[in-house]
């Protein structure tokens, strides 16, 4: 059986990415890291969807004292009310200085040992590009590197990354979402980690968007908002 | 004053690394990480070497549960008293899967959010060829890597990897340390983790030709040994 390796943040991307992974008939390993951002809610998600398909699921944490970005320094204000238009221009203050790098990495880390040919990532770059370390030619200069400096790479086992989502828009990705059954009330997506999402940060409004354009109303909203929770 | 990151494990290439790095007049922050080897004994005198520089130092425990290596896995044995011939013959039970993928992508991170542009470690490949990601071809994949996938590259910043001691024998690197004023009583280099070096494994094997290939005698030796430790 072909194995593969997902990064799950419990965001609604990577959520899809995981269901998109399961349906080729991947053996699956999910990696969730906790790395300083501003709550650990998107961990517990990430959890009830691995235990959800019964998949193997490690969860750590990832030193990154030194921060220098808004979702990991209290004293960076997360971006609110920006225009799609705002969104578009230049590298946001939420980027996470080279944390795809560090991520992809140990899932490649994960991948040697267990024998894992593929990563899966929940990247996208069309609705919102403003992340150098979501491009293509980013990942595929990683897959190179990785061809490089690893055993599996010296053994001419190339790991390859699949970024299924990658040319996607978010209605896009909620509307295949919705077809493989993602669980959608189970990702969190605010960069804020409130009790409800804070329907303010650039995360919240695409999403909210790619909802509207797709037709659906967004289950996160009540399923946050039960007393039941 | 330029900045620069230093990966430090607490060994003899990286403290040499180090001394390299901080006597070119880099401002610097050294990174050490505990990721499940089988003792905590580097990190100690990294610890100390930090300190005798006076530099920044952050050390995390970085999560690679998935193991795959000897110097990870209680149950596989570190290989001992090879020769060197043995040990030029493919890749070591002593290779962690991606491992100097996580560091320089952590240590680029903090590269990042520190705005320094360099990023040093104490690989070599002459007297061990190994490990595939200590090959020259490797770093330049990755920082071509990093051109792609970081703010710094999209702003058109190139992170440099500096490995000064890539194309050193131990010799050399012993020579240099020395000259360099590296302390090097405090450079744990053994695979293991009892009170002394073992003296048996790659590690030891190498450090202890090296120093008699220099004409010197190792510090270490006696310092591990010493009841005031």
């Amino acid at each position: 059986m072909k194995k593969a390796v997902v990064l799950l943040s419990g965001g609604l991307d990577s959520a899809t990415a995981l269901y998109a992974a399961s349906r080729e008939g991947y053996q699956l390993t999910a990696l969730s890291f906790f790395y300083g951002q501003k709550h650990r809610r998107e961990l517990d998600f990430a959890r009830a969807l691995a235990l959800g398909l019964g998949i193997q699921h490690f969860t750590g944490e990832v030193p990154m004292p030194w921060k220098g970005s808004a979702l990991l320094d209290a004293s960076m204000a997360v971006p609110q009310n920006r225009s799609h238009a705002e969104m578009g221009t230049g590298i946001p203050a939420t980027y996470v200085p080279a944390r795809n790098s560090v991520f992809l990495a140990l899932a490649a880390s994960c991948a040697e040992a267990t024998g894992a040919g593929h990563i899966f990532i929940g990247a996208n770059v069309l609705d919102y590009s403003g992340y150098p370390d979501c491009r293509p030619e980013y990942f595929r200069a990683f897959e190179e590197m990785l061809r490089k400096g690893t055993k599996a790479g010296a053994e001419g086992i190339a790991l390859k990354i699949e970024a299924p989502l990658l040319q996607l828009t978010k209605k896009e990705i909620i509307l295949l979402a919705n077809r493989l059954g993602v669980p959608l009330e189970k990702t969190w997506s605010c960069y804020q980690g409130g009790a409800q999402p804070c329907g303010a940060c650039d995360s919240c409004l695409l999403r909210a968007k790619g909802f509207e354009e797709a037709g659906l109303s967004d289950p996160l909203i009540n399923y946050a908002a039960s007393p039941k929770r």
